[in-house]
C-alpha cells in the first residue's frame, strides 16, 4: 500500500473545493491561445509536455479544450536560416509570397505538429488545423503594403465542433484564406478571440509570459484580477494599454461581448497555472468580465 | 477577489493527483452502502448533510452512485415506541407479521426518505426505492422459526439502470418480496453485495463505524489495507472474522466474486472519506481485490 | 376445447362496444386516485388484489395508469398504537413533527409498498414514490398552526414520464418538501388534480365510496351524470357540495381547467367499475367536463 | 346521459376475458385470407363492410393485420362478360395470356381495390399490394399445360414489414412474377401460408363459408375444434381431406411448420366470427396447433 | 481488357458537363408522367423497357422518381372488348358505374401492373398505387351528367414520402375515391400537377409524344425552349393553347405556383430523351418556369 | 435557351455508359495518391486545379475521396534554400533532425495546404491531416543509418472514417510518429496502400507521371491493362518491376490483398484521366486485381 504523505483533512478541503469548478465545467469548451515564446524559451519540450499534460487533463474531467497557438520567434529562425531578409514598414514586416510560404510552413508544419505531437503521446486527442482546413477561418488583406498579412472576416466553427464532439482537441494554426484561395497570415491573439466567440466558448484563455494586465504599465505591482469589458476599452482608447498587449486585450473584449462568460490572461510559465486557475478558489492572472 | 490562502504549488500537485481519478472513474458506477448508525449517531443531521454532499459530488464528476441503507437502530426506536416485545431466538429477533409492518414502515418511510430528502436539498436527484419497487429485489424466507427474515434470491437491475441513465441516484430500503407478493427484511450488507455484482459496478463501498478488516480482531493496529478476495474467505473460514462484520465481509466477496472490480470499508464517520479515498493516491480502511 | 358458454352474438355485440373505447384511450396518461377507505375497509386484501388486476389491464392495452394514493385510516391507527394523542384545532389534527414522522412512514412505507406489491404480483409492474423523490412534489406549510401540513406549490412530472415511457405504474404517497428539505403531509385528492394537470392526462378518476356527485347532497337520488366545471364551481361557492367531499370537487375542477379532458367521481367499492366506466357505453358515476 | 342497457356486472365479466387477449395479441402480426366467395356472394357490400370494421378494430388494438384475397367468381364474371370460353385440362381451366390479363384486371383492379376502399373509408388504412410489388412473390410455373398459373418459390416480406411498421394493412392480391418479369396467377390459399410463414405470423386465419374442418367429410356434426398438423398431414395423406379444402389444409400447415403459433379455419360469414374467435374463451371454427 | 472506343477527351468533356447536374439533382423528388399512348403504340414492350431503364438511373444517381400513367387506348380496348357502348355528352365519354369499374380494372390491374412489372426486372424498385390506397387522392363528382369522372380534392403524400424514403419508386394509377368511398376515374395530367405540388418536387416532367408547347398551334417550328407560367395562362386564357394540351400546360403551372421548381414536356417517343433533358446542357421540349 | 451543340443520341449512349458506374461507386471510399511530381511539374495551379476539380466531382455523386499525397521535389527545394547538404548512404539520403523538420514543414505546411486550399475554394471540402493528427499512421525506425526514416506500423482510421462520414475529403501529409511522440518521414506510396487497405476502400489510385506497370520495362508499348497481385508479386520477385515503381507496386500488393477491391496506376498528367477511367468504360492505366 502507498503510504500516504498527504493530510487527509487538506485533501478533503481541497477536493469540496475543486469538485464543483470540475462540476461546474464539464461540457463546456475552452478556447486557450498558446503562445509562441511559451515554446521557444528555454526547455522548450519540459514545458510542451506540461501544457499537453494540462490539456488532457481538461478533456478527462469532461471539458472540450481548443487549442489555438503562434509561432513568431519560430516563424523568424527558418526565415534568417534561408536568408530571408524582410522588408519593414512603420517596423512592421512586410509578408511577400515567399515569407507567406515559409511562415506557414512553420506555423502548420512545425509549431502546430509538435503540439499535436506532444499531446498524441497521451492518446489519439489532438487534430491539427489550419485555418484554411474546411474553410474554418477566411480573411482579407489587412493593407496591401504589409503583404499578405490578413484580418478575420469570418469563423466557421462546424469542423470544430465535430471534432470536438467526438473527443478530439482540435489544434489550430492562424493561416487563414479568401474566397479565391489565397492565403494569409493572421495574428493569433485575433484569431483565438474570434474562434471563442463563434463557439459560444465559455472562457477564452491566454497562456503568456506576463502574470496579466496592468492598471499601470510601468507598476509590476499594479497587475488586475478582474476588469470589465468596458474598463478595458477605456484602458484601450487612453492608451493606458499599449504594445503587444493590445492583441490580447481586443481579443478578450470580442469574445466576451460575443458570448463568451469569461477571458483570462495568465502568465503560463508557472507550472499548471491553467489548472489552478480553472480549479481552485484562488484565481491567477487577471480576468476579463462582461461588465 | 478572492484572497487565495492556498499554496498553488501544493494545489497543482494535488490536482495532478487527483483528476486522473475523477477521469477514471467518469462513467462508472459504484454502489454504497451508507450504514444505519452512521443516521442514528450525534449530530445525525449534519453527518446526513455531509454525506449528501460527498454523493451528489460524485454524480457531478460523472460517477453513478447507487445507495443501499439499513436501519437497525431506528427499527429498535419504534418497536420501542409501539412497546412492540420482541421473541428471540438463538439471540436473533423474530420478524412477526407486525415487525416487519414497522420494520417497513421505518426503512422504507423513515430513513429512505429522509436520505432522498437530503439529497434533493440539491435538485431533483434522488429517488428512494424498496426492493419491492419493480421486483428490484425477489427474496424467499430464511429460516421460517425467525418469521419475515428473507435471503436475496434474485437482483433485477432493470430500474436501477434506468434510473441511473437518467442521471437520478437510487436509494435502496432492503425489503424484497416473493412471488406471491409477501415481504421480507433483508440484511442490507448482503443486499449492497448482489446490487454491486447485478450492476457490473466498478466498487462496491461500505461507510461503517470502523477503520476497516484486522487482521486480528483483537488488534487495532492490524487494520488491513488491501487483502485478496480468498484471503478473506480463508479468514470467515478460520473465524478470524466474525460477528456484525460478516455479513460486509461476505458481500465484498460476492460483489467482487462476481465482477464488481473493487469493494471497500471504510470509516464514514471521518468527514469526507469517501471523496479522499477515491480520489487521492492515499487510501483509507480497507481495499478488496480480486486475488 | 373449452365450452362456449357466452352467446357469441352478445360477445360480438359487446367487443363492438369495447374496442374503439380502447382504441380511443391507448397511449394515453390517466391519474387514479385509490382512496385509503378502500383500503381499510372489510377484505382489504381482496379488494387490493382487485384494483391492481384492473390497473395492469388498464396498462396491457395501452393506457398508462398513475396511482395516487391516501391514507388517513392506517395513519390514525399507528397514532393509536404509538399512544399519540393529537392536538386539534378547529376540529384539524395538529400534526407536530413526531405525527409527520408517523405519517410518512404509514403512506410511504406502508400504504404505498402494499400497493406495490399487490401490483408487482404480476411481474415488474410498479414503483412506489413519495412526492419527495426527485422534487415531484414541492409544497410550503398551509397554516403554521396545523403543523406540517402543506399545499402543493408545484409538480415536476419529470420522473413520472419517465417511468410512464418504460412501462412503469407510478405509485405515488403524497409527502411533499420545500426547499431546504423539510417534508410535508399533502392532501391526496389535491396531489390527484395537480398531478393530473401535470401530466395533461386524458382522465382524472377518483374511486371513492360513494356513487358521485350529489346535486342535492341530502338525496341520493341527486347523483349526477354529468356536471360541468361551471356548475360544479358554483356548488361550492352555495355551498351545494361541501364535507370530504370538496377537496375532490376542487381537484377536477384544478383537472379539467389545467387541460385534463375528463374527471370522474366512481364507486370503486364495485367490483371492476374502473374498467366498466372506461370501456362500455354505460357509465357509473359523475363525470365532470369542461363545460 | 346515455342509458345504460348492459348490466354492468356481465360487461365486467367479459371484459376481464377479453382485455387478457388483447394484451396478449397486440404488437404481433396476422394474416387473414379473405375468400372471393365472402364478397361474391348477396348482399356483397355489407359484409364486406362488417369485415372492413373487423379489420380496423384489430389494428386499432395493436394487431398488425395482413389481408389476402382471392376472386375466383369475380374473375370468372369478367370471363363471361368478354365471351372467352376458357379450355380446361383434368378439370382445371387453362390460363392463356388474356386469361392471366382478365384475371390481374379482376383482382388486382377490381377484388383489391374494393377492399382497399372499403377500409379506407376509416382513414388512410390501407394500401393495396400485387404480389408483383417490389418482388413481394416470386412465382415460376406450376405445369405448362396449365398456362400463366405459377407456383410461390420465394416471398420477399420487406414491403410488408415496412407498410406494417407504418401502421398501413397492407391487402394482396395473389398475382406473383418470375425473375424476367413474367405474371402468374397463383392459389390464395397456398399465398396466404407462406406469407405468414415470412412474417412469422401470430396466426393465420382463414375466412371461408365453412364452419371448419370435418373428421369426417360427410359429418357436419364432426367439425374439429383443434387439430395438430400431423393428424392433419395424415388426414390429407389418407384422403380424409379433399377439394377446394386442401390447399387451406396445406396452407395452415406450411405455415404452423414455418413458424406461425396458430392456423384457422372460420365460418367467416358469420358476423364478426373473427372478433370472437380472437378474443373470447369460446373459439369457433378449427384451430391448427403444431403438435 | 475492353477496346477503347470513345475519344477519351470527348468522354471527359462529357463527364465534366454531365457531373455537374448528377450532384445537383441527387436528393431530389422527380414526378413523371408517363402517357398512356406511349405504351400503346408499335413496340410497346421495348419502349417501356427503355423508360424502366431510365426511371431505374434516375433512382440510381440519387433521384426519387415518382411515376404517374394514364390509360385511355388501353380502357377503350377494354370496353370494346365487353362491347361496352358509351353514351357522350357534348362529346365527352359518360362514365357509368360499369365504365368505372372497368376503367379501374385496367389502369390498377393492368397498366399499372405492366409498368411495376418492367420496373421489378431490375429489382424490388417498385410499388403499384392506386388513387385509393391510404387515401392518396380524395376526390369528387366534377359533373353529375358525366358519370364517376372526378376532381383532385386533395392529395396526402403520406405513402409517397414514405415510400420514396425506403427507396421505392411509386407507380400511381388515377383513381380516387371520396370519404364514403366511392370511386372515380381522374384526368391524369392534373392528377401529376398536384401530387409535384403535394411532394414539393423538384420537377414534373410530362413525357409525351410531341416535342412540345407551340407558341402558334399550327406551326410545327415554334415550339417553345422554356416559357414562363404567366405566359402559359395568357396563352390558355387567349385559347393558343388548346384541345389534350390544355390538362398539361395547367398541371404545369399548377405544380409550378405550388412550389415545383421547372415543369417540362418532353417527346418522350425519343430514347432516353429523359435522360438528356435531365443531365446535359442541351434541353429538348418545353421547360415552364416561375417567372 | 442554350444551343445544343452535342448530338443528343451521343450523349444518351454515354449516359447509359456512365450511370451504372455512378450508381455501382456511390458511397464507396477511394484513395487516390496524388504524386508530388504533378505538383511541381509545369503549370503547377492549373494541374491542381483539375485535380480538385476532380475530387470535388467524385465527392458529389457520392464517392467519398481521401488523398495522399508526397513532395519529394519541394522537399529537395527547401533543402537547398537552406544550404542543407545531404549525406547519401548507398544512395538514399539520410534524414537527420534537422532534415526531417524541414521535410515536415514542407509535406504538412505547404504541399498539404495547398491542396486543401484548391479543394476548399469549391466550399468547405477538405481537412488536411498529418499521419501525427489523432494518432493516423504510427510508424518505428526502418534503419537506423538513414535516421528519421520510417516503416509504417499500424493505421488507425478512425478520424478519416469519421470526416468521411460528414462529407469531408482528408488529405493526408505521410508524416507518421512513434509512441514517444518522434515523428518519421514515410514513403507516400507506402502509406497509401496501408490506408486503402485500413478503410477497406473500393479503390487505390496512383496519379503518377507514367501510363501504367509495363510488362517488360523497356518497351512502352508492353503496358499492362491489368494484371493480379500474384503475378506482380512474381515481377517483384524476378526484378522486372524496378526502381520507383517498386513501392506502388507493393502498395497495390498489400491493398488489394488487405481487401481493397481494385487498385490502379494511371497518367495523372491527362486532364480528368481519373474521371474517364472511374466512369466509362475504356479504362487507361493498369489495374491489379485479385487473382
Amino acid at each position: 500500500m502507498t503510504t500516504n504523505r498527504r493530510d487527509p483533512q487538506q485533501a478533503a478541503d481541497l477536493l469540496i473545493e475543486v469538485l464543483p469548478y470540475i462540476r461546474h465545467f464539464a461540457g463546456s469548451v475552452m478556447v486557450i491561445k498558446y503562445g509562441g515564446n511559451a515554446l521557444a524559451g528555454g526547455d522548450e519540450n519540459t514545458a510542451l509536455a506540461a501544457f499537453a499534460q494540462d490539456i488532457v487533463m481538461l478533456q478527462a474531467v469532461g471539458i472540450s479544450p481548443v487549442v489555438i497557438h503562434g509561432g513568431g520567434p519560430q516563424i523568424a529562425e527558418l526565415l534568417a536560416k534561408v536568408g530571408k531578409v524582410s522588408e519593414f514598414r512603420d517596423g512592421l514586416r512586410v509578408t511577400d509570397a515567399e515569407t507567406l510560404d515559409l511562415a506557414r510552413m512553420v506555423l502548420v508544419g512545425k509549431v502546430n505538429s509538435d503540439i499535436v505531437g506532444a499531446l498524441n503521446v497521451h492518446g489519439p486527442v489532438a487534430v491539427g488545423l489550419s485555418g484554411e482546413d474546411a474553410n474554418l477561418i477566411t480573411a482579407d488583406l489587412r493593407d496591401k503594403d504589409l503583404g499578405f498579412v490578413g484580418d478575420v472576416t469570418s469563423v466557421d466553427p462546424t469542423i470544430l465542433t465535430r471534432l470536438v464532439s467526438q473527443g478530439i482537441v482540435p489544434v489550430i494554426a492562424t493561416i487563414g484564406s479568401d474566397a479565391a484561395g489565397q492565403a494569409y497570415n493572421i495574428n493569433a491573439d485575433t484569431v483565438a478571440g474570434a474562434v471563442a466567440a463563434a463557439l459560444n466558448a465559455e472562457k477564452l484563455i491566454f497562456l503568456t509570459d506576463v502574470p496579466g494586465i496592468r492598471a499601470d504599465m510601468n507598476n509590476p505591482e499594479s497587475t488586475l484580477a478582474q476588469v470589465s469589458v468596458s474598463d478595458l476599452e477605456a484602458m484601450v482608447a487612453s492608451g493606458a494599454a499599449s504594445g503587444g498587449m493590445i492583441p490580447k486585450v481586443e481579443a478578450c473584449c470580442t469574445a466576451v461581448r460575443g458570448g463568451v462568460r469569461r477571458a483570462h490572461i495568465l502568465d503560463g510559465t508557472t507550472p499548471h497555472a491553467l489548472l489552478v486557475e480553472l480549479f481552485t478558489d484562488g484565481g491567477v492572472g487577471t480576468m476579463v468580465v462582461d461588465s
